[in-house]
């Protein structure tokens, strides 16, 4: 049986939530149901791609991601279901689809599902848990509405590359104010070719990397690449964020000898 | 197999939902446990009821919900099991029973179920989990303890509605900071009659009912209803508690032409 | 089924926490997942460790209880798997598990399970999980790797006895700002034998135990001993901690007559 996971701005003390997972129950009694995070910034399809970018893969094949944030359908941001590295994911396309995928998605569908009330609408409890428990009980992803070409494409946050540098920036600061950047260790290895580098944060140079928080002595700065694959900047057993005084957008650049 | 509802003023750090998790899985392995919030303000059966109210319809028939806010048992707020809209609620009748209720519930319990242990008592977990588990097993609420014939009435936070004015208040600030009052789409439409209105909060006046947050330009005031019914004021795409100072108990005067 | 349970200090935002759940569900499709508590403060293994203790034993025997609190390997803080009162445990031996138990535990097995990648680790997702699936699978305790003799030993928070006294100190602090203090209700019937007594907090004095909040006046200190059998300090109705400006590590004095 497909998971659903649920991500969205909603955090967890109002009753969208449970209206939602009430509402999946009542379409569907067997649904396997995960929460993703609800604790994103209002608004911010950023963090959110990130979020979900960082975690959707390790589901089952076949898992059916819904996400509530900006879920207000217009012409410009119509609510899809897309089909993605045998994932599926339901939302309104606001660029947050964009910045979650690295390629072009399998199948883009505009959700064409009749709405039940008058009311003002709660898209992803009238909208995308339909669409949701539909994939789940085995309806083909093209018969939720009409195909579409393309993912509407908000500027990605991608750092900028040339032969000897790398520049880029800080895209999510985690729960221990470990900073993490846009810049990949593909991107690092393409254009590093085994030559020496620097790490430039702020004011303070990093000439290697680490394979783990403990490589430097307590305190230190190190900067490793996670297990997400991304470069992240990080003190061993304290807070980058705060003593390093670093934030979202905040550039790294690295420069290769 | 139904469906157990939780809602407290736990909170998330604790040990307390944990315990009452292990409990219930403990009693009843197949249980299907679904959490409401455990974001309640401490003792805040006001709140509680909003969100109970707000989400327990969308849960499948049949569904138990146990309420652990200010759960200690006396002769004016007895433990009761209570029948309501095909749906089973368990708590103490502090009174967040009559604000969660439209009417009277079909079936009030007394519930009366031994004791395991000398030490002080967490009531959830040591009788309100007993008590939906045995619901949830197909006991007849009946066999929990004696009918009692009426709840305790906590005087309602309702509106003033004569001829020409309804006098509502703010009753929840949601996430987004959304402002809800207690004045729902029926009473509305009872004294309009199709009369123009002026709805007045603060000094801003509102002089129609929008159908979605974009209906205005982006930071100007509206007031719709919202899925659940009751009227809420909002700014497009920004902040109405913060940006109109509004709070809980805020007067919403609605006058009518 | 055996239940898994979670407990981290990774908060609810990040991405970690989904991580962990989608690689539960695609290595064992059938796992029962329950948060314990995420939001321990970083790296605190003695509040983790009274949250785990003060819940675990109400999950059904054979629950396999993970614990992603700092859990970086070392030779001092291998990667465990212990048995202990029918439960499971899995983390780094970095002294939460001498805080858990009360006693020896039945196995202690360091874990030797070969990891799929060369990037840093992700100590839960990538070694924990696995251990835990292979348990919930039916695999052995001891296949998952070598027999250890003895956990690292922190020194545990315990109170200091002596014939006619004993003190302790606040080791958590609740939601409801209950103060809950290191004295079991064992530790306090062996050395009080029936005498009168006088609880010093600060300069409070409290001269007897209440069974239940409400047996003294709204706003009152009273000690009680609650349901996980140690001693807490608390108001009627109110908050002990910011009212008594109590605050962990705070002394706690019993002195019997």
């Amino acid at each position: 049986m497909p998971i659903i996971t649920l991500t969205s701005d909603w955090g967890l003390k109002d009753h969208y939530l449970a209206a939602v997972k009430g509402t999946i129950y009542s379409l569907f009694p067997d649904a396997q149901i995960v929460d993703i995070s609800h604790q994103i910034p209002q608004f911010d399809i950023a963090q959110g791609a990130y979020i979900i970018r960082n975690s959707y893969s390790f589901f089952p094949k076949g898992s059916i991601h819904i996400i509530g944030i900006n879920t207000v359908a217009s012409i410009e941001t119509p609510h899809i279901a897309v089909e993605y590295n045998d994932h599926f994911f339901i939302g309104a396309d606001n660029g947050i689809f964009s910045l979650i995928f690295d390629s072009e998605p399998d199948k883009i569908i505009e959700i064409e599902i009749p709405q039940d009330s008058d009311y003002f609408t709660f898209s992803t409890k009238d909208v995308f848990v339909k669409a949701a428990c539909m994939l789940a009980k085995g309806t083909n992803i093209i018969e939720l509405g009409s195909p579409l070409t393309e993912l509407n494409d908000k500027l990605r946050l991608k750092p900028i590359i040339d032969e000897n540098s790398i520049k880029g920036m800080v895209i999510y600061v985690d729960v221990y104010e470990n900073v993490i950047t846009n810049i990949s260790e593909n991107q690092f290895k393409r254009v590093q070719k085994g030559r020496d580098f620097v790490i430039e944060v702020r004011k303070n140079l990093i000439k290697k990397l680490s394979k783990s928080y403990t490589d430097v002595r307590e305190g230190d700065i190190l900067a490793l690449f996670g297990s997400n694959g991304l470069m992240q900047i990080a003190l061993n057993s304290d807070k980058a964020k705060s003593l390093l005084g670093l934030d979202y957008y905040e550039s790294i650049i690295i420069t290769f000898k």
